[in-house]
């Protein structure tokens, strides 16, 4: 049996990493790489990883000349975070019959926020034999997806408590820039008069998909967002945060049923938690028959996490009836330690 | 749409739990239950549950009348804990084109251990187009399932440590007799002697599970089982232990890979364990890339915890390929809150 095909599209800190992590893993090929940053094009996957890796696969611009040339089984796309971002990218490799597996947060569960966009691209995947799901470590994973499977072991859910701690340590320019680290107050307001994206997305998109995992339809999902400000002065690589500017962005989130509380979220996202005294970690409280106590300390590193879900779920998708999935109607994902075909229940 | 039929085949603690979680939900009925039990036999279901609940289904102990009068979807197996025990009834089950979802622990993961067996069953399965499920909370969810899914967010896994510490408390008589809770150490070493189960089973279906999930063949598994004798005197509803008596069993477990030790299981389960300063919980760790370290304290309730994964899976096995399935082969459960009809992708 050939080895699967995998190309990515968008070749950011994301990107890199799965090309990193697909190169130590059996049975699957990078086929191509494409990325319209200048300073990428033209450069081999191992000229642009720093690790030692082989791979003489070259970042190119054009994705219809890459998608022609290598002919991949699977794409994934990391690009975007919204769903007008990726929708025609999508379109344009279902098309062309091919699964995809795409980090943009919104795409998680993008049945709620964009019901008809969701329903043009399940049609599509399933019009064309392939098949499409948007994961990461968050939406997808730790918020979302873990506390729906700790439910699965109780009779019934009086509420869930979910919360995400979690340091920004270890991303990049374009995660800073995204949480405005380093901005002042008057940058923070300014930017939520303006409707401008800041900090964590697809916060909406895990309360969704949570209530439709167990069967419940809210009455009301009201989300919040607060500056963190920092008392001392922080220092990331990409990024300081003086006295007084945000080193951070904290949302919050409550579900409804019927004018009960049932769902409440918890993600404040910092640089240098500790500067403050701030313990990262994911917990998930859930109140029922039994309760469940969850807590993972520190947090799943959301780079790291984000890459390995999205490469660990390839088989699945490749598994999967065609259709616009979700993490919730897969196979649980899990590390690949073996031969990635084994995994395969066909392929030509 | 019609409500799912269920039939509930073993009426003991958790067979009796099961069926006060599915009178508690929409779209599923309980058609049947049987079981040999002569201070069951003849009673309605309502009259065994001591809950206020509604349901003159009658408890016969006539499998085959009960089979062919009710016509389940799908039947909930709780008689026995080894593949010896079920084999010849989920033969049964299947011959007549009905769905299987069993607690005995050893069908949870029967692949290694009963190869030949599991075959057979997968083979009928298919052949009759139905599906069956090994699962339950301990093997089943905790020490393997969730630690799968937890490894789903690794790019690579060097180690696995994984620490079910339970009470077992909250059990029944059977439980009681299964762990020697109060016989004294000679006792214990008779049944050892006489290779007479005791304590925990399907330490090593977790094992197997594992390893098959994450796609490595282990070089080596070991077991270890010891008595935890009680210092002081320890007391449950149905058992106490004397000083110097069996309060409970420790299993521990060590899979390799090429003489690499790869994956630790410890568990001890025991009854009052506070009596002895133990505080029980659930524990995965995780090494590799990134770190994963979850606690779940207090464990999650081993009988509680069966009961609800063996009904939250009804539709997921209904809606599945048909053949001998595991947890990792099934979309991840969940608590059901709506109307499990909903969750189905088709019934007649």
């Amino acid at each position: 049996m050939r080895p699967i095909r995998v190309a990515i599209w968008g070749f950011g800190a994301m990107g890199q990493g799965m090309a990193e992590m697909l190169l130590t893993k059996r049975g699957v090929d990078i086929v191509g790489v494409c990325d319209h940053d200048p300073t990428l094009v033209g450069r081999t996957v191992q000229d642009v990883l720093t690790q030692t890796v082989e791979s003489l696969i070259p970042v190119t611009d054009d994705i219809d000349l890459m998608l022609n040339e290598v002919d991949p089984d699977i794409v994934l796309l990391c690009t975007d975070s919204f769903v007008s971002g990726v929708y025609e990218k999508i379109k344009k490799l279902l098309e062309k019959n091919i699964n995809v597996i795409t980090i943009a947060e919104e795409m998680v569960f993008p049945f709620q926020s964009h019901p008809a966009l969701a329903k043009e691209l399940d049609d599509l995947a399933k019009e064309k034999d392939v098949t499409v799901l948007g994961t990461g470590i968050n939406p997808g994973f730790v918020m979302d997806f873990l506390a729906i499977a700790l439910s699965g072991a109780m009779m019934d859910v009086e509420k869930m408590v979910i919360t995400r701690k979690n340091s920004l340590n270890t991303f990049g320019l374009t995660v800073m820039e995204k949480y405005g680290i380093g901005e002042t107050l008057e940058q923070y307001y300014e930017r939520i008069t303006n409707k401008q994206p800041i900090g964590h997305i697809g916060l909406n998109q895990s309360a969704h998909m949570i209530f439709s995992g167990v069967g419940l339809k809210p009455s009301k999902f009201e989300q919040q967002i607060e500056p963190i400000l920092t008392q001392t002065k922080r220092k990331t690589k990409y990024a300081t945060a003086k006295e007084g500017t945000l080193a951070g962005i904290s949302l919050t989130g409550q579900g409804y049923i019927d004018e009960q509380l049932f769902l409440e979220l918890h993600h404040p996202s910092q640089i240098e938690p500790d500067a403050q005294g701030v313990q990262t970690e994911d917990s998930i409280y859930l109140e029922g028959k039994p309760n469940v106590n969850m807590t993972i300390r520190p947090e799943i590193d959301g780079g790291l996490g984000t890459i390995a879900v999205c490469v660990n779920m390839i088989p699945h998708v490749m598994n999967a009836k065609p259709g616009l999935k979700t993490m919730l109607d897969l196979p649980v994902p899990r590390a690949i330690l073996g031969d990635m075909r084994d995994m395969l229940e066909t392929i030509e």
